[in-house]
C-alpha cells in the first residue's frame, strides 16, 4: 500500500468544549470538495494531543463515514507508551483507517535513538495497519535521525513518513536513503514544492486545512512538469507562512470560520485568537491569496 | 497550608506489564522509614506521563493508604489539557492528595507565556486543593519565565513550585520574587544544598528514590547550621548524579531494586538497563555513597 | 549595482601553515574555468576567522590579479567590532573588491536586535563599497530575524544577503519582504533549487569549490525554465550533502586536493581528514557526482 | 603553581573610543583596594573580543605595573586559532602574566571534541605559562564537556578552568573528576557560594568588577566555616544578578562610573545603556547591596 498527493491535517471541531463529530464530517465534506487526494485526522492540527479516548473513537467513525472509499484515509495513532500507540493503532484499524500516523515519543526518550528505534519496530509489529513515522520537531524538540528513518524504513509495516521539519536537506535525504516504496510527505508548507521536485509524494499540511486548493494546483503542476506555476504557488505559500505561520491553530481554525467551515475554537490552553487579531488575520488571508488566482488552473 | 522537607519522586513499580498498587505500597513504607518528610507520586519519575486514567485512580488509592495522615502526600495531576488536568485535581483530591503538582503543558503551548499564565490560573480557580507548579525543562524543553512564577505565586490556590532546572539562579530568584510562604522544592539534586541555602523549604528528587537518607541528613544539616556536614553530602550526591544522572529512571529502577525495593521495570518504550550496564550501576553507586556514610549523623 | 550567479565560497590555501597567494591564483583561475559568476574569497569557508590581518591583504590583491575585471568579486569583511570591519571594508575596497560581506557579531551581541540593526548600520554607512549581509547560524549560533533584514534592506548601500540558512521559509521571506533589487543569495546548498525557484538570484557555496560545474548548470537550467534539469542536479547535491556535508571545510579541502586544485590543508584547530576517511570522501564524491552527469548540458 | 580566591574579570576602559592603559591602572588600584585575591584582564567582560593586537601589549603592560608582584594576575590569551592562542600566551608571559586563560575556539570547532583537545593539547605544549581553560556557554553557545576536561587536567601545562556556566553539577563534577591541584574557579556569581561549598577555590566574576567587596566577604565567610553568613550574601548577589544580569558589560560600567571607577563605555557594537537605564540600574544596584551590608563583616 502506497499513498500520495495532498492531504488536510484536519482540525477537529471543538463547539462549547466539546468535539462535534458532525462539524467534523461536514468540514470533511467541504475538504474533498477541493480535490485534496486524502485526509488525515488526529495530526498536531487536530489537537490529538488534547481528545479523549472515546472523542477518538466518535470522530474517527464519523470522518470515516464522511470519507468516501477511494479516498486515503490517514489517522494520528501516536502516544507516548508503546501499549498506548498499539491500542490506538486497533483501534483505527477497526474503524477503518488505512494507515496510522505515529509521533517520536519525546517526554523521557528525546534524543534516546535506541529507544526510539524499538519504539517504532514495536508498534509497527503489533500493528494491523501500515505505520508513517511523523517527525514533527516544532512540537516535539526532537528530530529523528535520517539514518534512523532509512533503517525503519526497510520495515515492511513502516511504509511512509511526514517530515514537518522545515529542512529540505532532510526530506531529500530520507527520499534518497529509504527503501523504495516508501512514502515521504513533507509537512511543513514551505517546503512543499522543494519537497515535490526532490521525489516527496505529496504532503500533509496545516495550511491544508485553509489553502488546499492551493497544493493541489502545486500538486498538478507538478505532475504536469509546470515547474513555473508550482513555484509561483509555492510563493503564495510562503508569504501566507510569514504572515500567519507563527499563530498556529487558532489562526487555521479563524481561517476556515472565514472560508465557511465549521471549526469550532482551540481546545484550553490553547485560546481563540483575540477579535482584533482574527480581523488582521482574515485580511492577510485574503491579500496573500488572491495572488494565487492566475495559477490556480494550468494551461 | 505549606509543605517542606524531603520527598521521593516515587517510582511507579510497573510487574509484567501492570501498575502494582502493593509494590507502590511496600516502596512507601520503606521510604517512609528512611525518614523523608513526604511523597510525591506521579512526578515524572512515576512515569506518570506513561499512566492510564484507572491507574492513576488504583494507584493513588494504594499510596495514599500506605501513608500515614501526618506526612504529606502529594500527587501529579498535569496534563495537556486545562480539561483533564482538572479532572485528575478532582480526583485526587477525592482520593486524599493534599496538593497537586501540575507541569507546564508545552505540546501546542511551548514558549506561550499568556497560555501558560492563563493555564495555571484556570487550573488553580478550579483545584479543590492547592496547586504547586512544575518546571522541568528536561522533559518539556521548556522554562517557565521567573516573573511568570512570581505573579502566579500571588495567587491564593498556587502554593509552591518545583523548580527540576539546575539553575541555582532560577531558584534563587524564585525564593526572592515569589510571594511569602510560596514553597520552593528544588528538584534538581545537584542544587539540593545550594536551594537549601537560599532559602528553598525542601526538594522533591528522582534521586530521593534511592538516596533518601542522604537529602534527609543533609536537610537536618541545614537545620542544624551544620552547612560542611551539607556540602560534604552534597559532594556526594554530585557525585552520584556523574556517574549514573543521565541514565534516568531505568539506572534508578536497577537501584532500587539492588535496595530492596520493588520498584519493577521502566514501561516501553522506556527500556530497563542491559545486565552489565546495571551491575555497573550498582558498583559505582555502592561505591559513591559510602562516602557520605561519615556524614550521615550529625554531631 | 546588482550581483547575480553562482560563487565559490573559496577556500583558503595554507601551505606549510602559511597562507599561499600564489596557490589562491591558481585556485581562481580554475574556478573561473567552470563557468562561476564570480569568485567570494574570505567566506566561512575560506577560513577567513582564521586569516591575520597581513594574510588578508596579500591573498585579496593576489585573488583580485587573478580575477578579469568583468567577473564579480566579493569578500568578506565582517569581524567583531564595528571599527574593524568599517576598516576591513575599506582595506577590501582600495584593493579591488566590489562589495563586501558582513557577518552577524555574535560575541556580545547574540541575539541583541538593536545592537545587529545598529552595527549594520553603522558598517554600511562607512563603507565605501555596498555590503551584503550574512546570515550563517552553523558557525554563529545566531539568526538575524527576517524582518531585520527587510528593514537593512532599505539601507541603499546594504544591497544583499548570503543567507546559509536551511531554512526555505527564510529564503522566500527575504525575497518577499526586502526591497527591491535586493540581492538575495542562497549559502546553503541543500536550498540551491528551491531559493532561485522562489526568486534568490544566484547562490554562494562550499559546495561551489568541489561542484561548481553542477551549481552552474543548475542556474542555466533555471533560466531556461527547465526545472525539472534543475531539479535533478539538486538531488545530486542533495546526496553529496548527504554524505560529505557535516565534514565542513577538511573535507572539501580533500576533494579540491583530489580534483586538482591547490587547497593546502585547514588551519589549526582545524585538521585535515584522516586518510582512511579521504578515501571514503573521495569515493563517494566520484560516486554520488557521476550521477550528474547526464544533466550538465541542456538539451 | 596554583591560584585562589577572587578576582573581577576587570572591565577595559575605552575613552574616546580608544583603550586607555591609564584607566587601567586606575581601576585596578581600586580593586586591590577591596581585598580581592587577584586580577584576570582580557576576560568576555574585558572585551578581549574586540582588541587589537597592539592594545592588548600596552595594556597588559600597564596593568602588570599597577598590579603589585604578590597579587596574582591573569591574562585571557584566547583565539579561534592555535597559533594566534599561542603567540598570545608568548607576548602574555613576557610582559608579566602568571597564567592565561584560554577559551574554547568555537566558530567552526563548536562541539567538535577532537579538535578542542587537540587545541588545548597544542597550546599547553607551547606556551610558556600555565593554561586556565575557560568555558563560557553564555559568548561561546558551547560546553566544553566535562570528561575532557578532566583528560586535560592531567596536562602538566593545564592547571584549572574557569567554568563561566551556570551549571552546579558541572563545577561540581570538574572538581570531583579533574586532577589533584585542578584550580576550579567558577564564572557565574550565581553559583558563587555553591561552588565553593564544593570545592571550587575560587571565583572569577563580571560581578567581580562592581561588588568585590561581597564576592571577598563571602569567601572568607567559606574559609571561616561561617557557611550562613557566606549564604546570605550569595542572596544578595542572586537579587542583584536578577535585576541586572542580563544587561552585560553596559551595566557592569554603569556601576563602575557610579561607584567612582573610570570605565569608559562599551566598543561598538556594544552600546551604552539609555540615560533612563542607567538611573534604573543604579537605583537597583544602590537598593540590593545595602542588603549585603550587615554580612560584610564577620563576627
Amino acid at each position: 500500500m502506497t499513498f500520495h498527493g495532498i492531504f488536510p491535517a484536519c482540525v477537529t471541531p471543538f463547539i462549547d468544549g466539546k468535539a462535534s463529530p458532525d462539524a467534523m464530517q461536514a468540514n470533511i465534506s467541504r475538504w474533498l470538495g477541493t480535490g485534496v487526494h486524502g485526509v488525515l485526522i488526529f495530526g498536531s492540527t487536530g489537537e490529538f494531543m488534547y481528545l479523549e479516548d472515546d472523542e477518538r473513537r466518535t470522530l474517527l467513525r464519523a470522518a470515516r463515514e464522511a470519507t468516501p472509499a477511494h479516498v486515503q484515509f490517514l489517522a494520528g495513532c501516536g502516544a507516548e507508551t508503546t501499549g498506548r500507540t498499539i491500542r490506538y493503532l486497533h483501534e483505527s484499524a477497526e474503524d477503518g483507517a488505512q494507515a496510522g500516523l505515529v509521533v517520536t515519543p519525546v517526554y523521557y526518550t528525546r534524543g534516546k535513538t535506541d529507544a526510539q528505534r524499538r519504539y517504532f519496530e514495536d508498534v509497527a509489529d503489533a500493528s494491523p495497519i501500515p505505520v508513517l513515522i511523523y517527525n514533527v520537531p516544532l512540537f516535539t524538540d526532537y528530530e529523528l535521525p535520517v539514518e534512523v528513518i532509512a533503517d525503519l524504513s526497510r520495515h515492511p509495516n513502516i511504509i511512509g513518513i511526514k517530515d514537518s521539519s522545515g529542512n529540505a536537506a532532510r526530506v531529500a535525504a530520507e527520499v534518497r536513503l529509504a527503501a523504495n516504496n516508501f512514502d515521504v510527505f513533507s509537512g511543513n508548507p514551505n517546503l512543499a514544492f522543494p519537497s515535490l521536485s526532490v521525489g516527496a509524494i505529496g504532503g500533509i499540511y496545516a495550511f491544508g486545512n485553509i489553502i488546499p486548493e492551493i497544493f493541489v494546483a502545486m500538486y498538478d503542476a507538478v505532475q504536469a512538469a509546470d515547474l513555473k506555476r508550482a513555484a509561483a504557488l509555492q510563493s503564495v505559500v510562503a508569504a501566507l507562512f510569514a504572515e500567519i505561520g507563527a499563530m498556529g491553530i487558532p489562526a487555521i481554525k479563524t481561517i476556515l470560520k472565514h472560508r465557511g467551515f465549521t471549526p469550532g475554537i482551540p481546545r484550553p490552553p490553547l485560546q481563540p485568537l483575540a477579535p482584533e487579531v482574527e480581523a488582521r488575520v482574515i485580511s492577510a488571508f485574503e491579500k496573500v491569496t488572491a495572488e494565487a488566482i492566475p495559477y490556480l488552473v494550468g494551461d
